[in-house]
């Protein structure tokens, strides 16, 4: 019999590194995480990494043969298989993942950001499959993105295509600090933490009772102004909208770049279905180019938000070997 | 002896149609032009195209083959060699062009809007020869943009990639007018109109005594607003400053979108020099994000503004023929 070819995928986030082995189908047969933030050095990360993975993999049993490692990590470079700069991990300034992984493997190393792996994997097993080109939105702590531009994904000549959530989203100064050191991104606005934001601002502007200003203004979290917002309240519904606008407005934006067949939402905030996908869509229909009005689809994800991370990493390996 | 092999290069424009018998080097041996504007059907439009392009071919004599006809028009689509609802050309809806050129010859007729034949051009001709990722940017009545990304010109889904012209540059309401039908997009600010446009409302703010204000507003025009600038004109200066700005900022958009090399400037305003790529460079690198500073490259196009569009359409035949 012919064994199971299976490529493991690795979601490193600045809390978790979770990681999987899946098959060509998109099907997790096990999976595991250990802690990020434990490891000091990178060296010690992807050793403990290689351990656990091990483990991991005996529980499947034999008659699988690993194709290779995908690896979704914030700020991942595919050209250079490091990761630069990230804010949110352990290991600062340029970080030779791939280089580190080979001490321990020969087989291929795959490192792009998360968002950019998200993108494959709605390709290889989402709702893009037959798609050439569409764009996917994370929408989770931050906002991330990746183009896939004529059935390839956009690297650009850096590798670092696709970093939409630190686009400006006004000329004009704006007050709200991102982590990148600027103001006024579109992830200061577009985000679990920007949806938060707005609605803390609207209850300051608002004289409603509401029993969100009995909180601390740190207590306030994304998924308690869903809740809110499902069960009715009318500024949490104002925050989704307030929300939603901006993201169309930017989805225009993209349009006009890249003129997608489609644009996925994938996390958190794609969960919360119409209360941001209706405003996201009339928005973005309002500021399209009349060429593309009514041609671009707004979808969530076909990816399950949980597993879409390992999915998207284990997908690099196969449309890695397909090239 | 072997026949050259030479391009037909078409620039249609909707004042003027220019084209050239262009050879693999980028040299047009010949070049006629015809009044676009005098045919109301796209057929005789075509008819006369061929006679006038036979009568040029015939002044260079025996000894050349022709390898096919490219063509830049505005809203030309690659994907179906249409023209699709040009609001400056004389033909409305969508224009079978390749369909009615095939009328006439069997040879390759590939059709794309300027700014993409001019982003193919810079890459066969220009300062993009040897790189993968770039965008150039036409500077002219309006903004147009093609991108090159991986060694291709992007089309998108629907073949509009690259409007840029049409991307609003603020998500409140703005006044300025445009002729797409929306307000506030980049061209408006970003183009010779756009200049004029801000050096009019520059000079009815100011009390500074100027020549200006005794033309009537149509007669000024962005070529006076140039020669008045490089004369020092306080004023002149400032509305290049203020449309550089605005480039700037959009540009790191752009870079955010797709990490390119280099950024081509072609078309009237960029023959402004330091007028207009100062203020754009200085913006464009205070909106952009740490991990692209310093890298792209913001570059004057080596193609002559001239020939530009004729040599950038005449290079998608040699860009078909290679693919």
């Amino acid at each position: 019999m012919l064994n199971k070819k299976l490529a493991i995928g690795i979601d490193i986030g600045g809390t978790n590194t979770v990681f999987g082995f899946v098959d060509r189908e998109g099907n997790i047969l096990v999976e595991d995480r250990l802690k990020t933030a434990s490891f000091q050095k990178i060296e010690d990360f992807v050793g403990a990494l290689f351990k656990i993975m091990a483990a991991t993999g005996s529980r499947i049993g034999k008659g699988f043969e690993i194709m290779g490692y995908g690896i979704g990590a914030p700020m991942g470079n595919i050209h250079k298989g490091t990761i630069e700069y990230s804010a949110s991990l352990p290991w600062k300034g340029i970080v030779p993942l791939a280089e580190v992984f080979h001490r321990h493997t020969e087989l291929p190393v795959i490192v792009t950001n998360d968002a950019n792996a998200s993108a494959v994997g709605e390709m290889i097993y989402g709702g893009a499959r037959g798609m050439r080109d569409f764009v996917v939105i994370t929408l989770g702590t931050g906002l991330g993105s990746g183009f896939v531009v004529d059935g390839k994904l956009m690297y650009g000549h850096d590798g670092f295509a696709g970093e939409l959530g630190h686009t400006p989203i006004r000329p004009e100064p704006s007050e709200r600090e991102c982590g990148c050191g600027k103001k006024g991104c579109l992830e200061t606005y577009v985000s679990a933490t920007g949806l938060t934001k707005t609605f803390i601002k609207i209850l300051a502007d608002s004289r409603q009772p509401s029993e969100f200003k009995k909180l601390s203004i740190d207590e306030i979290n994304a998924e308690m102004i869903f809740r809110a917002a499902k069960k009715g309240d009318k500024l949490a519904i104002k925050a989704f909208h307030i929300t939603g606008k901006i993201l169309g407005y930017k989805l225009a934006d993209v349009v006009s770049h890249t003129s997608p067949e489609a644009i996925f939402l994938l996390g958190g905030l794609a969960l919360a279905e119409e209360l941001i996908f209706k405003p996201a869509k009339e928005s973005m229909e309002e500021y399209l180019l009349s060429i593309y009005k009514g041609k671009v689809k707004l979808l969530p994800s076909k990816l399950n938000s949980k597993n879409a991370a390992v999915l998207g990493a284990s997908s690099l390996v196969w449309s890695d070997l397909k090239s």
